[in-house]
């Protein structure tokens, strides 16, 4: 069973409305190119940075969601969300909303790692100090079968991705917003390294580079296989990624190479009772 | 605290002594040149076939670690020597014995996830066919900290790198023999990806491509550094790479990018008590 992922790589700028028109626009041009199933990008209706989150926050009354819902039920497609700032009980999440081809809600991830860095050469964000973290990984059932969303540091942790392939996620979509430098350095190896090592589609959904914008995201989404290969992938203009999710695909790499069955759980149980989950 | 790492990239052939001839020869070189610690590639004295390692087996007696445990205190240097064929108990294992600079056997590796592959195209291979798994991870205490070491195929299993790491693993070295085919598409994004994931050092030492030999090593053996960079890398021929490990230059990608501080433990539990460790 295959079918089309598509990845609006859309440009977000200050104008909540204009971020919701450019949303709609390009959901419905890849559902016409024959996408269905839609991915917009981190933080889409609203530009990051801390101090526009509580400003732009909405909950799952607001427009963002009612739109994204419409669109989903219109179009028949599935749709992930990207995520905006969400409000809830006075608390602000970076959530991502996942309908079905109804327009319902299957599903919501709030990110669970705080982006909080200061490189060297004065790229810093705390989002710890607007934002709360999320407490779960997040899956939802499809008619393709399970699918996982993380959003854009949650990549890093190798355990979040790998629990969610044993919790069975065939494929993960992961809107995320790179800055240039980690970009640069990490962001193919990882979304690749993903892939491969879970045996995985994976999907990254960057926002495009606007050189005008608040932050400067370093765009190229994209699709890995299960072999770790990229099989689309854009630069850094706004643009709409398309790729075939292909699962008959993945089972004969697992066959091929067996990772997941080669596993030894009791080694690392040992190690961990020690170290893995031990002290903090 | 730097010292610099020497990966011996050598054609392994069928004549054992000519391999140990060769070892010698290279570790020498590699001394000569600054290296404080040394690796050889995974199955350094023997062909890689199963039908040789009953055949080449040694224990911890034998030619090849008496001669390794002479050279790494006559040099004065750390040695990890690569793995060879051992016997014991009439069960062979893939193992890695590691000297101090007295020639002192500090640990043993034997490999833990048997390579039991079939690839489309013809390439297969049954490790288990002949071959006892470890059950162990395996890290040992230098005057520079803590090194990790695993064999080849080991390297596929995050879980086990970020054990290592958690444990205690600055560095991490991997004698390794992947095929032309998993080399072509994986060796540089997994060596990279463990070593930003876990943001240690990580090295993977191959044994150099031999077109007339019983197996086609990919080659390549480098160092990646803890911001998932190589800082050393090789072609597929003869040759030795040097490389500097610089832990403080690793504190300092950990203090920037606080990757290992940020992991989520209670949240990766929760989904493991059902699904990480779950099932068998």
């Amino acid at each position: 069973m295959s079918f089309i992922l598509g990845l609006c790589q859309m440009i977000v700028e200050k104008d909540k409305q204009a971020n919701l028109r450019k949303a709609e626009s390009m959901i419905r041009e890849a559902a016409n190119r024959g996408a269905e199933m839609i991915s917009l990008p981190e933080i889409f209706n609203c530009p990051y940075s801390n101090k526009f989150f509580r400003e732009y926050a909405e909950d799952e009354q607001g427009q963002t969601v009612k739109l994204l819902s419409s669109l989903a039920k219109e179009l028949a497609v599935y749709l992930i969300g990207g995520s905006i700032p969400e409000i809830e009980d006075d608390k602000i999440y970076n959530a991502s909303f996942i309908f079905d081809r109804e327009g319902k809600i299957i599903g919501k991830h709030r990110k669970i790692h705080m982006f909080d860095i200061a490189l060297a050469g004065g790229i810093s964000m705390k989002e710890s100090d607007i934002l709360t973290a999320g407490e779960t990984m997040t899956l939802v059932d499809t008619e393709f079968g399970k699918i996982g969303v993380a959003i854009c540091y949650d990549v890093r942790f190798p355990e979040l991705i790998r629990n969610m392939t044993l919790a069975g996620a065939k494929l993960i979509v992961l809107p995320a917003a790179f800055t240039l430098l980690t970009g640069v350095s990490h962001w193919d190896i990882t979304m690749r390294a993903r892939a491969l090592d879970n045996q995985v589609f994976f999907a990254a959904v960057s926002p495009a580079r606007d050189p005008n914008g608040y932050y400067q995201a370093y765009g190229h989404s994209c699709i890995a296989t299960p072999f770790g290969e990229f099989c689309a992938r854009t630069d850094t203009r706004e643009s709409i990624v398309l790729g075939e999710i292909d699962f008959e695909y993945m089972e004969s790499i697992r066959e091929q190479l067996p990772l997941l069955k080669h596993r030894r759980p009791e080694v690392y149980r040992q190690a961990a009772e020690q170290d893995y989950y031990g002290g903090k």
